[in-house]
Formats: structure tokens, sequence, C-alpha cells
């Protein structure tokens, strides 16, 4: 088949036949240029190190050293020609520095392979990204926090299924989603803890014969140790599924938020306002107010798990040690990065920009018998009745309120000593929806009490 | 905060502050540009529309038609300048029509909304796909059916838990993998069947008392009718995750197929020689071939599949009418659809250019008592022996083959008698895998008969 | 290591060490037992046919057919006594008919192997899941249809990013999903239609060299044909596959519904009541409501697709034919038809009990502005202006209309003449929401009498 | 309709009508009765505070305490009657708890509720199945340290690509997984450490006023603290979230080893033997084993990823605090870590019982001019050659040994001499496989030395 014909098969879509479908298929360079710095600076601690060892003379360390800085400026600046016929950034760089600087830039790749470079490379690269979003998550904490410390007695409906339930405070709304993410940020450090070892020496798969110092490079490029066995360094990618592993939870729990924040700001709940620069408007109705945002970032779970499912299927049983299935992690990590990156910054603005509408907020808590348990929990403690009975107790009282047409706050004495005869005046301070919230003050409850002891101990742990 | 402050810490990620964030996360222009071909079409057939129908003059009709045309040139000859601060595709291209034809350019948009015209642009690029998938799945049909008419008589083990089970022919292994890819073509025509309803003219969602002819516009852009609830016209993303669901089970396909070929290129089972424009060698090892493009088409399960587990979590629980969530949708159908295209393309190649090496198959074919089973059925036809009994004289022939380090063929008559004296000369005629193949004459079954009868029955379908 | 100490080493999970783990990991009696209907069904048709063939005795294949539906009745009535041990369904079944009618139970195995038969069976299972299906989707369709006939004329909010945008019909919203479901109807169809092949008589892989008639077996069991490549017939989980994706779809869809009703049903909202038969309350608070129906349809799309992307994973890089991994595919597909349907069934319950609260749809649709698009669309089609300019006038009328804290309706016609002098008392016609949604009249808009056109198609065709 | 023609629309699945599908779709017992022990234990501890804090008497707590004691007994005897109508395991234990000590069972509900119940079961059973799999990881460890150990200086081919690309050590290859499965242990023992807060006191989602000591009931059930709030403490799901990554993970490691295990056994490869505990064979070819336990290891990571899938989209979206969709989380979590388990199990028996072929490993690690590489550093080390060079010059003796059907050893030093004549007898030295495994001695590597240093290291932290 001519190259022709088959470009006319594929409907113009690959430019030339066989060899352009290989090209497009098997390049990386598309994508993995992201890891240019990650990959000068793993070359240039390899080029130390081999001259350390004696294994390059210290010139040609140096030549190599200054030329990848050469190198690196020229990609900085926008000036670098990448070329797919090169394949990947590894080829890329090497190729220039060989323009750059000439014959010692062969001796740069002794005693490594592409198998323990690209592996090093991505592993700093997702360093980097545990390391940005450790600053994100903390942002995230910080506004949280904000409006946790302005509203840590504002009352506001605690729900379950989605109906009210009993009374909570905004704070403590606020502060459930800090124990979120920093569940998250706990997860991102141990998991840059872990992935902390450098595959660089691993060489091809069997280490090398080179008198190499892994200990040197390793230390150099920030890694605690070097990877202890180099079949497995040059296998693994543990740490990127972990990496995306762990963006999943993080992005369940923004798109847990952003859920409430566009139920919160629909007109028939009114509970927040949103700023108006994370929504969009509509020229025709100037007071419409679309949560853009909360919605984008509600979706985001979709791509970054589908990364994750994506990563994972790639990895189902590959045999040891390098097959080329694995050049497809980079891009599912680079997208779940940034898109989680995106999402925690975009959520930060908007908790901090955001408007708790406080009368409404109060008004929603107060309605729906929701200090029924209030109500009951009295009944056990100070009549001593058994729990099962309070509650039968409690629905009667309910009932009756509902039967009236008001509240429980609103039924007189004479109505609660109908139903049970041993209720008092006192029963009464239980029932507002501020007596509720400051009555639950069992470790980390409601309570604004708890609420600004939790605030404080989170601000402390921030500094 | 100050928006410099914020862009530190953001670590540089964002240009601005919030309101940087806000355009990140909410354009969609770096994507949806990819739409401009069917965005042009939909408003040049909805302006066609509207003047037939008097709502705008055939005058404006036409001045926006030629201008439309002018966009699209300008777009295909790359010199079209792509705002972010427009945000897509829709307000792109109207805003540039409003440059070059001026006010009529203001008429356009009479009696539809974005919901409608980006759900009529995204189902016109996805049936766009399915035409162009159509033609990859036929190539590679045609691939295969040129491999099984050139081996449709050579035999090959036919595997269980890839240890030998029965000889099989090389054809019938060729046409299993065209039944498959008929199958993936039948899910894609149907698809495209089922979405070919137009959504123009459901407007934002309750449709409009303009009296439009959804008719006309949906039988210009090639749908069968108009879709028939204008709620579900835009919350609809059925066709999308039906794209992506038919497109994993093709890519489960391609990642078997691919599995075969790592296998069989093997210098263990060295089934097949692939050719050199689909394998990377080494410059160290020129005997070396490894098979990094079935590699990379084992691996493109895990995106298109992550594509497809993206979306569908995307749509999970989204109240109607249209989301903003659902902006995600485009760039995993996107991915999904050029992956699945590169894959078909690359698979056609290696199909095509592979070399089945016969000896090797053949040899293999013949050990392991690979004839067993025809013994077997051989005893149950001749003597009229129960399954279960002609099973176990054959398990004794075949611990007899083994104990004397001999294949079933080579034992004498006199040992067969010696197990069971009902056997005669006769069976030698099943015990060679020519044979063997030969007498699976069965619907469907691995006699080069039957696979020829199967090869003409395709070519006569695929014309 | 002694199976002692194995099992203690296990912390007694496992009963005797590597015997039994091996029995735990491989035996699938555990499970598809639930295919014995199937299984029965395909070896009676078996029989018949080798008897017809005269491969072996009529009276043979009498007393197999005979002893078979012996064994089907111990199974229905509860008493027979599956053993892990015969591992399976089929050996299972066997070794009772063994029991039962002595030495021809030998003989029914001929020219199959267990490889079509589990395929066989497992096809015939999924495809009365899918017409228990369509069943399902029926009587969904069905409720809808009622809800959409009693309230094709009552308004209610058309939402966008859950913000009112412009007033619909309620029985618009119920046909909304009526399209959905008719999809999902429709998938199911297709995916009848392509499954509908016949796997038995591929026997392990090959064929087999009995004169069998695979068109015969094919027929008694309702299939189309046999399928066309004996290898491809015992790899092939297509179907299973296809049910899981499109089963995905369908639950996204029930996800959407039930986030509905669980919105419309809180306090805020108030749209709909659900029936106390498909919530649950609460001892201490009678007058709530939880939609815990609702909330578990919802999350149902959790382990249909958990179970659409476990199969897809299995079935990555299989090699042909039969692999063990395969045998992970029955649960996967129990598991999501039992609560596809059980959804469904769900759903059909609370679409079919619940009470739309119409004054407060009414007043949701009214409010907000939500008529501002018919203004801008009268003044486009009265005044002619453009599109855009309308658009701007209609921004500063909302505008004013906030500042006045009315509504449009509301403004006087000197009010309306300040902005622009065109406007005349007609104006009032398109503002009302009765008035807006009766005006929407395009093909599959929200006016009444579309709607009731949709009904009546619908009725039709559903009979 | 009647309940009786709702039966039979839903074709006999659902016994009566909506009542019967409501509690079809709501009860939990049928799985939740797996947590029973963890749901004694925890009302237990929740019973001895309630009377240290006073709420309820010591009587009464030590009725209750003894009460759940015989509970539990008749539960572990089977003689427990589960009741679907008292829809989970928590009302069915407090059920009979009250028939068997009477009234003060209705006070053990004092300051609790089923929200923080659940959750502190859940979390109970979960970390009892980390402490499972730490047991299980450990045991395989072991084993795969046993074979690395006999089999440190093996030689055997290190692939890439499935192509051989330079000798390793059998007791390398072990140690790779030695590595992946410690990684799995880190993993599971920072999830431990990280879900180790106790939910229990959080009561419905505000706390409680009830004067109780969270503390104590997190010190008595094992907890490092009481979870910090109780919004989250109810709402939070991440432990069972993480446990199902983790175990994914895991998975995917299994499979790649099982993988190999696949392939090593097939008659092409012949590496490895695996016992027939861990096989099934055919009555018809008994030299034949099937490898159905490594097929059915590799299939795992389907159920367990699914399962992390299904999860993972059941949170998404989730307001604060509970809904009912978290009922499931359960089965996933259930069948996941009983298929980890199972996976872990039969992989270590396989791997304990599995035979090496060393002669066979040995003859396809020195084909294939598997030590080109080991000559290329050669060159530069010794002549000191460019890397690039040094890599050209072997490219020539391969394509010179190809010609003369030889491998690299079998060349004599004329042949090399006349490639490159700074080439000495030494060069010999490095082109036995032997050789060149002993050779690469950096980190890590493949030498023998260096995998006893390893396997030396991991004896001694695993004790």
């Amino acid at each position: 088949m001519s190259e022709k014909s088959s470009n006319q098969m594929w409907g113009g879509r690959f430019a030339a036949g066989p060899d352009a479908i290989m090209e497009a298929i098997n390049a990386s360079i598309g994508f993995d240029k992201r890891m240019a710095t990650q990959d000068i600076a793993g070359s240039r601690a390899h080029a130390a190190m081999l001259a350390a060892q004696g294994i390059i003379t210290p010139s040609d360390a140096d030549a190599i050293r200054e030329g990848l800085l050469t190198v690196l400026s020229e990609i900085e600046a926008g000036t670098f020609q990448f070329s797919t016929a090169l394949e990947d950034i590894h080829m890329n760089v090497e190729a220039r520095l060989s323009e750059v600087i000439g014959e010692p830039a062969g001796r740069l790749h002794t005693a490594r392979s592409r198998n323990d470079q690209v592996a090093t490379d991505f592993k700093l690269w997702v360093r980097d990204q545990l390391d940005a979003v450790e600053g994100g998550l903390l942002a995230l904490m910080r506004a949280l926090l904000g409006q946790a410390e302005a509203g840590a007695d504002w009352v506001m409906p605690g729900f379950t299924h989605l109906q009210t339930a009993q009374p909570v405070t905004w704070g403590h709304h606020m502060m459930a989603y800090v124990e979120m993410f920093a569940r998250d940020l706990s997860r991102v450090r141990d998991a840059r803890k872990r992935m902390n070892e450098c595959p660089l020496g691993a060489a091809a798969l069997a280490g090398t014969g080179f008198p190499i110092d892994r200990h040197m490079t390793a230390e150099a490029l920030g890694f605690d140790r070097p990877s202890a066995n180099s079949l497995d360094a040059v296998s693994d990618r543990d740490f990127a599924l972990e990496f995306l592993g762990l963006a999943s939870i993080s992005a369940i729990h923004l798109s847990r938020m952003a859920e409430e924040l566009v139920i919160w700001s629909s007109a028939q709940f009114r509970f927040v306002t949103l700023s108006d620069r994370f929504s969009t408007g509509s020229s025709i109705m100037p007071q419409k107010k679309n949560p853009d945002a909360a919605e984008l970032i509600r979706a985001k779970i979709g791509r970054i798990m589908g990364a994750n499912v994506a990563l994972m299927t790639v990895m189902k049983g590959l045999p040891l040690a390098y097959s080329k299935d694995m050049q497809e992690d980079k891009e599912q990590v680079f997208d779940a990065a940034d898109n989680w990156m995106l999402a925690l910054a975009a959520m930060e603005g908007m908790v901090r920009d955001m408007t708790a509408n406080r009368p409404v907020l109060e008004a929603a808590a107060a309605s729906g018998f929701s200090t029924a348990t209030d109500l009951a929990d009295w009944l056990v403690r100070e009549l001593n009745l058994p729990f099962r009975t309070a509650h039968h107790v409690t629905g009667s009282l309910v009932a009756l309120a509902e039967k009236k047409g008001c509240d429980l706050p609103d039924l007189s004495l004479d109505d609660m000593t109908a139903v049970h005869d041993g209720i008092t005046e006192a029963v009464y301070d239980v029932l507002g929806v501020h007596n509720s919230v400051a009555s639950r003050q069992s470790y980390g409850g409601t309570s604004p009490v708890r609420v600004r002891e939790q605030i404080a101990r989170w601000k402390d742990i921030l500094g």
C-alpha cells in the first residue's frame, strides 16, 4: 500500500502512512517536555557524580553541567526547538547539548539508561506537584479557618439526607472541611516520603558495572536514598498511582463542598452569596449568578478519577521490567495535577470571597422542629426517662406542634405537661437553636466553645 | 488579598489572582475550537432556516452565511485569532462574524442559545468520529482478512490459559478478531443511528416562541429528526457516553490482540515477526525488535476507559437541564477518539506488515499432545465409547507417550491396543495436526474449509 | 509448611492451607448456580440435537432430557445439594444427572466443552436480564407518562446551574426522563439483537469433528444464529461488557432524577412530597421524611459503573481463547443486573406515588425574572430589534424591576417605555409564566400543546 | 395499582409490591451483619463510658455489657435470628439485647446515634482488615525471600518489552516484588495510623449535650484519639476509600507477578513449574497444567479497582452530613478485602511451591546477545571510548556474530580486533552471563553480592 493511499484511507488524519502513524503513537516529546527542568537537574547531578567517581573527567563534567544550563535557559526562554523525530525530552536535550558542547556530551549517558532517567525525571516532577499541592491545601484550609472564625456561633441547619436534622454552627461546618483537607495533606506528606527514593543508577534494569555512587546523586536531587532494587526502580509507577489515588480522594472532598455551594446558592436555599468573581451572569438577567466555578470544581473528580483508572488499567498485568505501555503514565498525571491545583485554587477563592446569609441560615435552622433531639435528650437527662421512652414523648410533642402549626418553643407548658407531666419550665432552655448548639459541648461537637478550640488548634498547627 | 500575593501563593501557577483562576477554570476555547467546523455548519443551517421562516431577512441570512464561510477559511488557514476572554468557540466565531459583516451578525443568535448550540456542535463532532472510526475498523478488518486468506490452512496452537489446547489455523485465529471488530462496527452504527437527532432549536432549555422549523435545520445538518424534548436536548450527553463505552470495548479487543503480538514476538514464542516500521530497535543490539506499537496499543484501553469513567462520573447526579459540569465532556471524548483512531491505524499497519513464522507455529501446534481431544472424539465416534470413558483411555495413552518421550502419533498400534483393543490403524488419521484441524468442520470451526467460507462471507460484506 | 500453620498464618481465614485456598479462589458454584435454569435448557437442546444427528441414540437423549428436568425441579424446590468440590454449576448438574439416569449421562458432554457451555449459559442469563430490564424501563416510562399527563400544564422553574432560567411545565420535565429511558430501552434492544448468537458447538475453542447441527441448537434456545467463529465464541464477553455499559448509562439517568427528588423534597424546595412508602421517618421527628430510596438509587451508579470497570479491566489484554480470568465475569453482571432492576422498580414506585406541590412550583417559576427571555424575544419579534440589542433593553428592565423590588409583569407601561419607547401593552401577554410556557411552541418545546403531543406519541408507542 | 399487579409487572422479582421493593433496597442486614463483633465491642465501650460518666447506672451498664456478650455468643454460634424488618446490624443487636435484659437495653443508645455507631463499626472492621492484610503481605514477602535466597545467583533474562535485554539473577527478580509489596505494607501502616480516630460520640452529626468522655471510648476501642469534628466524623469515608486505593495498587502488583507466572509456565517459556496444588489439569491431557490460580489472581485487580471506582462514585458530590447513599460503602470494601486477602494467600502458596527451571532460565539469559551492553560498557571503561562510539562498535560486533550464527563470546579475538583494534583478551571476562551479572555491583544492582545484601536487610526487617 502506498503511503498516499494510507493517508487517504485514514481520512487525512495521519500525514503519510505507516511511518507517520508510528511516529504519532510513539513520540512523547509532545508532553514529556514538561519535565525538562527535572531532566536537566538529573543529568547535572549524574555528570557531577561521574566525575567524582573518576568515570569521566572533571572538565567533561563541567562542560556538560554548563551546557545543560544553556539548554535550560533556551527552554525557559522558549527558543528551544523541540523535535518529534528525537522522540522524547531526554534525546532532545542530549542532542542539543551535543550541538552546544560537542564531544563531551557523548559521555553523559555513561552508566545510565533512558529507563532510569525517565523514572527519575517523573518522580522529581510528581514530587514538585506534591509540594505545590501542599501549598494549595494549606491555602484552602486557611480560607476555611477564616470563614469558621467569623461564624463560629452562627447557626445553620445540620442536614442528613438534605433534611434538617439538628442545628449546627457555620464554624463547625467549615471546620469539617478543614479536617477533610487535613487528611488529604497527611496523605500527600506520606506519599512524598514514601516515593522519595532515587531510581538513577538502576540503568536499563540491572544496575551497572561502572563504579557509580548512587547515594551521591540521590542526595544531590533531594532524595532520601537510592532505590534498593534496580528492576523495581525502572518498573515502578506506584508514586504516580498513589498521587492519582490521593488526588481522587481530595477531588471527592472538593466535589462535596462544591455541591453544597451549588445548592446553597440556589434561590430556594439562599444560604450563601458567591462573589461575582467566581460566578457568571446573564446579559439578560443581571440578578442571576450561576455558580460556574463550583460546578466545574464538582466535575473535576471525573477527570482526576478517570486518570487514576487509566493508569491503574495501563499497569495491570505488565511483566517486569520496562514496557512501553508505561509511556502512557505522564499525560494522566499531568492532567490530574493541573486540574487538582486549579480546583483547589478556585475553591480557595470562592471560600474566601463568599458571604453567608446569616438570617436565612438561622431561620432555616430553627424550622422543622430541629431541636426535637434536644428535647428528647433533656427528658433523658433531667427526668431520667429511658432513651426510647423519651423519643416517644418527643414524637407526641412534635406532632402536637405540627397540628397547631407552630414550632416546639411555641408550645405552652400546659401543652407540654399534658403529654408528660414531669416537664418543667426549664425545658425551654434547650428548645432555641442557640441554646441547642451551645449545649453540644462533647469533644468535636458543634458548640461554639468547641469550634473555637478546634480553630485555635488548627491556627496553631498551620502557623 | 492582593492579586500579586495570590499569584505568589499559587507558586506562579496562575497569572494574577482570582480573575485569572476563574478564567483558567471557566474558559473552554482551548479545546472546543476543535468544533469550529461543526459550529459554523450549525450556524449556517440556523441562519438559512431563520430566513426561510421569515424571522430574519434573506439578505441578513446571506450576509451571515457568507461571513461564516470567511471565518471558517480564516480558521482553516490558521490566521484566526482565538481569544480566551471570549471563552468558547461560539463566542469567538460570533465576535469575528460581527467584525466581518457588522450588524446582521447580531441576528444570528435569534431563537437559539449556547446550550442547544454546543449540544449540536458536539453531536456533529461525535458523529464525524463515528464515521471515521467506521473507516478505521473496516481497514483493520480488511488487513485481518488478508492475513486470514494467506494462512487459512496454516496450523498453530490454540491456547487456553496460554497452554496449548488444540491445533487451530492461523486464518481461524485472524478471523476471530474480524468478528470482534465487526461487533464494534455494529455498535458504532447503532450509536450513530440513535444519536442522530438534532438539539438545535431547543434554545436554552424550553424551546422558543419564534416560529422556527426544527425539521429544516435537522435535515440540513444530516440529522434524522429534531430531538423531541428541549429539556432533554440540552441535558443529554448519552451520545458521548455511548461513544466512550463502545470505544472502551473496542480498545479491549485491541489490547487483547496487542498482548498476543507482544507475546508472539518474544524470543521464546517467535510466532510472528513484526515489521521494522512498527518496532523500535537498539543501537547496540541490532537484532532486537521491541514491539513498541503493540505495547502502546495495549495501553490505550487505559486512557479510553479512563475517559469513559471520567464522563460517567461527571454526569452522575446532575439535575436538569444544563449544568456547567458538562463542559468537562469534550476533552475526554476528543482524547479517546484520537487515541482510538491512532490505535486502529497502528494495528492495521502492524497486521498488514507482520509475518507469521509458519514452521514455528506448526511445531508448536504439534507438541504437547495437542490432538488428545481428537483421539478421544475418535474413540467416541468410531468405537461408540461414552464420552467419559473415551477420556480415560486417552489419558492413559497420553501418559504412555509422555513416559516414552514421544508424541501421540509416535505410539505404535500395539501400544494403542494394549490400552484399548478396539483401536485400529484408522486412528492415525486424526492424530496429525493437519488432520485435526481439517476434521473440525462444525459451523464456525477451525477447519480450513470453514475458515474460507467465513473469509468469503466477510469479503462479500466488506465489498 | 504444614497446613495447620498455614491456617494460623492466615488468621483462620482459610480452613486448611493451600488446598483450601485453591478451592476458595477457584470454585464458582457459589455464584454460577444462578445459571442453573440456563444450563439445563442448554443441555436439553444439545441432547436433542445429538440424537437428531445420530450422535447419540434417541433413548439416551430422552433419558438425558427427562433427567435434566428432574434435576431442575430439585433445584427449584431447593433440595439440590450443591457441592464446592464439583466447582461449578455444569459439573454439579452433570454429576447429579449421572446419579439420576446412570450411564447415558456420560454421553451428554459429547461434542461440547465447558467453554462453550458456560458462554451459552451466561448469554442466556444476560438475555433474560435484558428482557426483564425492558419490562422495568417500560413500567417506569409509564409512571412518568402518568405524571406528565396529570401536569402537562403545571408551571415550574426550568433550571440551569440550579438557578431558575425559564418557566417550564411539569409534564415537559417528566417527559425529558421518558426520552432518556427510551434511549436506554433502545440500547437494550440493540444489545439483545447483537448478542443473540449461540456459542454452543464451539467446543473447547476449535469446533468439533462430530457432525453437529449448530443451527438446530441455536434455534431451540431462541438464538438468531450460531456464532461464526469458535475461537471468538469462547473468548467473547462483549455481551456482558455491553450490558454493563448500557446499565451504567441508565444508572446515570436514574441518579440524575434521584438527585432532583432529593433536592425537590428538601424543606427549602418543597417541590414534591414523596410517599411514606419510599421514605423513612424519625421516631422523634414525625414530620421528617428522609428520601432514602432516592438516595440509594442515586448511589447505584457507583456499583454498576464499578462492575463495568471491573469487567473491562479483567478483559484487558487477555490472549485468546479462554483464560480463567474470565470466571470473574459473572458476579459483576449479577450484581449490576440486580441493582439496576431494583433501582428501576424503586424509581417507578416513587414516581407513581409522588405528589407535585403545584403552588410552590408555580411561585418558584414566577420568581427571579424568569420571563426575561420572553421579553427579549418579544422585542426581537415585535419590534424587530437585533437580538443583542433586545438583550440590552431587557437587562435594563430587569435591573429596574429589581431596584423597585418587583417582578417584570409589575412594571408599568410607563416604566417600560422609558427604557424603550416602542414597547406596547401587548408585552404583558408574554410576561406571565403561563403565557411564557404557552408561547414556546417550537417542536419539542415546553408548551402544553407540544407536551401533550409527545405524551400522545409515547402512549401510542408504549401501547 | 395493587401489590399483586406490581409483583407481576416485575416478573416475580419482588415479593409484594412497593413495600417489598423499599425493604429490598433499604435493608442492610444482609451484609452489615459481618460487623457484629465490631458493633458489640463499640456498644460495650459506650455503655462502660456512660456509667463512668454517671449518665446511666453501673448496674444498667453491667446488664448491657453482659447481655451484649450473650448476643455475641449467639451470633458466633449461628443461633441468632437476623431480621430484615430490623434493617441493620445495630437494630438487630439492640432488639435482641432488649429481649435478653429488658428495660436497661433502652438506655444504651443514650448520647449516640446510628450515624456515629455505623462509622465506628465500619472503621473497626477496616482496621481489622488492615491488620490481616499486614500479615498476608509479610507472609508473601517471606515466600519471595525464600525463593530469592535459593536463587540469588541463578541467571535469567531481564526483559524490557518482553524482549531479553540483559541477564539478571532470579534472586534479584524476586526481590523486586519484595520492594513492591513492602510499599503496599507501608501504605497499609500509614492508612491505619491516619484512620485511627474514633467517631463514637459524634452522635447524629452535632455531638451531644450529655457529659460523655469520648477519649475514654476511643481508648477502649484502641483508637489513638476521638475524631475532632462531629460533622466530619459521620460524613467521612476516607478510611474506606484509602483502603480501596491501596488495595488497588497492591492488586496491580499481584497482577504483574501473576502475568509473569502465566507466561513463564507456558510451553514456550518453561521458566517455572507451578505446583499441582495451584494448577488445574485436564482428564485427557495429564501433562497439562493450567495456571488457574495465577489467572484468577491476575483478574482480581478488576473487582478491587471496580470497588474503588464504585465507592468514589458514590461519595462524589454528597452534601454533609450523612446521606443514605453511604450505605453502599460496605459491600464494596468487604468484597475487595476478601479478594485481596485471597489473592495474597494464593500468591504466597504459589511462590512457596513453584520451581524455577534453572537450565532453561540460563539458556534464555545467554541468548540474544544479552551481554551487548556489558561489551559496550567495557569499551567505555577500559578503552575510554565515548559512550556513543562504544555503542557503535558493539552494534558492529553483534551484527558480525549474527551473520556468523554465533553469540558474542563465540567471536574470536581476531574478529573483535578487526572491528576495533583496542580490544583485548580481557573482553571475554564480561561476555558470559555469570560475569555479566556479577559485574553489576552498583547499589541495588543484579549482582549476587548486592542481591544477598538486600535479602539480609529484609530478613532483618521482617524478623
